[in-house]
């Protein structure tokens, strides 16, 4: 995940993962067969850690945390998408887009992983999806997200990011009632 | 412009461009010392067109349109992250992210290209930021815009995207009153 992070999809090749992860090549290869599984497994295997880390955060949350919280929650989301999962994720959606071979896999992978962060979203936010645009309400949230998470793929973004967060931690909870 | 969305930043040199344009790599190297002055120029003069189309969309907005129309002005802030140029902005700024040559510059155009949207978007919006919680508002709006941009990279979410831009619309036209 470093890899991809730092070096893009170009500079991560099984060679130099396998390097920095101290064993041979054919090691690596024995596991997985191409680059693409690889790092799809990677990704996969990072988003799942996250998620189940993100659940661990609010463990009474059954049913929504108290309406208070729905600040810590938003912020608490945006975070997964600013830190160097995001970062990983970003160079193989990005190389995904230029390659007939990686586009289908990941495609698939972004959709599995899109589905379930929503599933947290809707759980720790207490959202009832039966309520007229309530589904779009926390999507648009988690598309926010996102937005932050390439905001600070340049710079530091966190100060904004904050206030941005407060804002619209608020209004999220206005709309969800 | 397409080069990049298409081929990427590794796939995109000046021969490939200058070959594609009908010119000779002589004479776009006349024009672009690097690589990085080409592209760097081609995403800003896109993102300035844009900026004006989108402002000649709504003429008539001094100080904002009508409360009933900003749903709309939200859909074309949005259409903004959805096209080619986002795409090959997008290949630009991951890329930057891994090339130490590229990042200042990419970095310092983003910004650029981000206030000039920033102050459109509160024009249309007709949102006035010396109200409390508004500048976030109208930030989050186009982080959610980005991320909407990025969800639509691999797969066509036109569907989605729709009905997201109707509520966060809606949300937006109530949180500036």
């Amino acid at each position: 995940m470093s890899c991809l992070a730092e070096h893009g999809w170009a500079g991560s090749t099984v060679s130099v993962v396998a390097e920095r992860a101290g064993v041979s090549r054919g090691a690596a290869q024995h596991h997985f067969r191409t680059r693409e599984e690889l790092f799809t497994a990677a990704v996969e295997y990072v988003a799942e850690e996250r998620s189940a880390a993100l659940r661990g955060l609010f463990p009474d949350a059954g049913g929504g945390v108290a309406g208070a919280d729905r600040t810590a929650v938003v912020a608490a989301l945006v975070d997964l998408y600013t830190g160097p999962l995001f970062r990983a994720a970003l160079q193989l959606w990005v190389a995904a887009s230029n390659e007939e071979q990686l586009s289908p896999r990941v495609a698939e992978l972004e959709a599995r992983v899109g589905r379930e962060t929503h599933r947290i979203a809707v759980e720790l936010l207490g959202a009832d999806e039966s309520g007229s645009g309530v589904r779009e309400t926390v999507q648009g949230l988690l598309d926010m997200a996102r937005g932050l998470g390439l905001a600070n793929l340049l710079t530091d973004d966190a100060v904004r990011r904050k206030r941005v967060v407060a804002q619209w931690g608020r209004l999220v909870d206005e709309a969800l009632g």
